[in-house]
């Protein structure tokens, strides 16, 4: 066999979908996943009646362009983005395969093996993953409850004057909930200008937000056409479509584009087409006040469950959105062997802390997701989950 | 700005998606899109429906796995992939956002910038450009009517001990339409158990024949686990649903999952329902049939008007299937510029030939696709090329 290239050594099997969280009778706090329950089922099948109905199924199961469908980037720009604090264009936004899709095409755009590549620590591992295989060097940047320790951000950019990007989540941060404040956000569009470094803003759980509080994308305050904006309908709509956007300065986007070619082409047109008649009956607004309340009951359930259940030794932040509660334990532990222990014994499951650190030896932390647990069952896990770490 | 990765160096504008094409009234014979009349809108429509009423829609929204749906992969192993000629199972497929993820993720897997990549000269001009994305040095063999030159081939694996893996498209190759023969099938499958070189073995266009003799796929002789076999549903079913997959051992796959999990996680999963379920109600092997004829009466009309309207310095081959046919001019020109003329002056368009070879300065080819323009348009076409090169 020839060899495979070098990435290959730097595959790392995800602990997202690990395989011991199929056991039956598991209560899950694992895989970030939607509630499907939410899922707006006769809305797509209306989009697709509609699709049927107008005769445009066929251009939908025809090619489409490499960007993605034109009406559909424009309703993301009109109505998405601009609810989400983004003027924007059409032009300014290509579809992806996921915001995944849109990690791993800025990876492969700025990196090359052995370069630098900022970002929060922790930080979502699917990102690190894939910074990895790109054979980035991770520099982790604190991430406290208001966002990224922007005092350590200046010192790394300032001693890695070459580092390719800076990677943040900004809003009810994976894995943390951080939600950044006003003021580091207009700093770090600073500092991508000063420094020239781009930003690439990862903004999947932006509209799961609990809080009264609003606070605008860091690309509101991009004037240096710096900030690279992710995102996705996979946690407010439905992931099953894959429809994820890149917003960015077109001369930038004009690369995604090209690299989108080589990679697939293009992402599927039928479900462009159903997000887009989605946007255009249905009412976007009205689903993500709706989806929000879903997710804070649940959030709310597993706080008050955590202080019921779980030792006080036990420290974490309550997020104010996202789907996540980032427990720290008061000793260093084997957390994968922990995971083994409770998913064996104890028929409840976690995402170990350790994968969402770009360093080693992180093993105190465990990654509890409320999105996809059935509200009546979260007290029971957590209640599991507490007799377990006894 | 900081500076992008050294692949970006390496971006080619494609010329398939040129937007000199997109003139009102112009005949073109330029990309190879399916026609989309022959798109099978009600049996999607009724996988929909079929979706829905048995309550799987909200499955079908939600996230699956990254190798893919496994009631998909079981029917492609038993159905498609029986049909084309190959034994596997469904541990055996991984699905793919059409077959151009599968050449990306097979360039990205095998290739460090600057290694040796072996392939058909003329070739897929998507394939090559990926290719150049990765860094490899391709090397053409030349290929004839009955498929690659197989003593070429063997004298570049001799010198190119190192070659990651040899690309070819044996059925109704891109751009040529070459069938390759019995014969070279099967010691292309040989030459990669005795050098340990892999084969990509692409395979859009196999179920599209006008002959009756159906040859056996390379993977049907592969006895040491190098070939790997792409395909897709874009030229047979609809290229909208974008569902590719992938053929291996169990041992290669499983880095090619690894790879589209850091990639984009997985296809869309309503898509591959409406696969599954095109698949379990439809007749396949019926509609392979009946597009057969669709694309038949199109190339004998296009052959018929290349006899009529162009002169006869221009030689070509018939070809026995897919999409194409390419002519070779008797002089060296531009072909670029004599797409601007043709374009510009009489309407019809074509793909310059020279982006299909790995060398420079082939530029006496031009690809004429006969897959998606009105039979009646055809002659009408042939006759301004025949004009336009007077």
């Amino acid at each position: 066999m020839s060899a495979y290239a070098t990435c290959v050594e730097r595959f790392i099997q995800s602990d997202i979908r690990n395989p011991l969280y199929d056991k039956p009778d598991m209560i899950s706090f694992s895989a970030g996943r939607p509630d499907a329950a939410v899922f707006p089922l006769s809305d797509i099948s209306t989009a697709f009646h509609v699709l049927f109905s107008k005769g445009e199924l066929v251009q939908a199961l025809q090619y489409g362009t490499t960007e993605g469908l034109g009406p559909l980037r424009e309703k993301l720009a009109a109505v998405v983005m601009k609810e989400a604090g983004v003027v924007t264009d059409t032009e300014n936004i290509m579809i992806t395969t996921g915001s995944q899709q849109g990690i791993n095409f800025s990876a492969q755009l700025f990196v090359n093996p052995g370069d630098t590549v900022i970002c929060e620590t922790p930080t979502y591992l699917g990102a690190l993953n894939t910074f990895s295989v790109a054979g980035a060097q991770c520099i982790g940047i604190p991430v406290e409850s208001d966002g990224m320790n922007i005092e350590a951000l200046q010192q790394t950019l300032e001693k890695h004057r070459d580092a390719k990007f800076i990677y943040t989540i900004p809003d009810f941060q994976n894995p943390t909930g951080s939600y950044m404040s006003l003021k580091k956000r207009k700093q770090i569009a600073e500092l991508a200008a000063v420094y020239g470094v781009p930003v690439i803003e990862d903004a999947p759980y932006s509209e799961i937000r609990f809080t009264e509080e609003k606070l605008p994308p860091i690309k509101s305050f991009d004037t240096s056409g710096m900030v690279i904006y992710l995102s996705t309908f996979s946690k407010t709509l439905c992931p099953g479509l894959r429809i994820g956007w890149i917003c960015a300065d077109t001369s930038i986007l004009q690369k995604y584009v090209l690299l989108k070619g080589t990679s697939d082409s293009q992402s599927s047109t039928i479900d462009q087409f159903l997000a887009y008649y989605y946007l255009t009956n249905s009412d976007w607004k009205a689903r993500v006040a709706s989806v929000r309340q879903v997710y804070l009951k649940r959030r709310n359930t597993m706080i008050e469950a955590i202080k019921k259940y779980l030792p006080d030794t036990i420290s974490y932040v309550v997020p104010e959105g996202g789907f996540f509660v980032w427990l720290k334990l008061p000793i260093l532990m084997d957390d994968k062997e922990l995971l083994n222990k409770t998913t064996a014994f104890w028929n409840v499951s976690f995402v170990p802390g350790s994968g969402f650190f770009p360093e080693k030896n992180k093993n105190n932390y465990i990654r509890l997701s409320y999105s996809n647990t059935p509200v009546d069952a979260i007290p029971e896990g957590i209640k599991r989950l507490g007799q377990a770490l006894q």
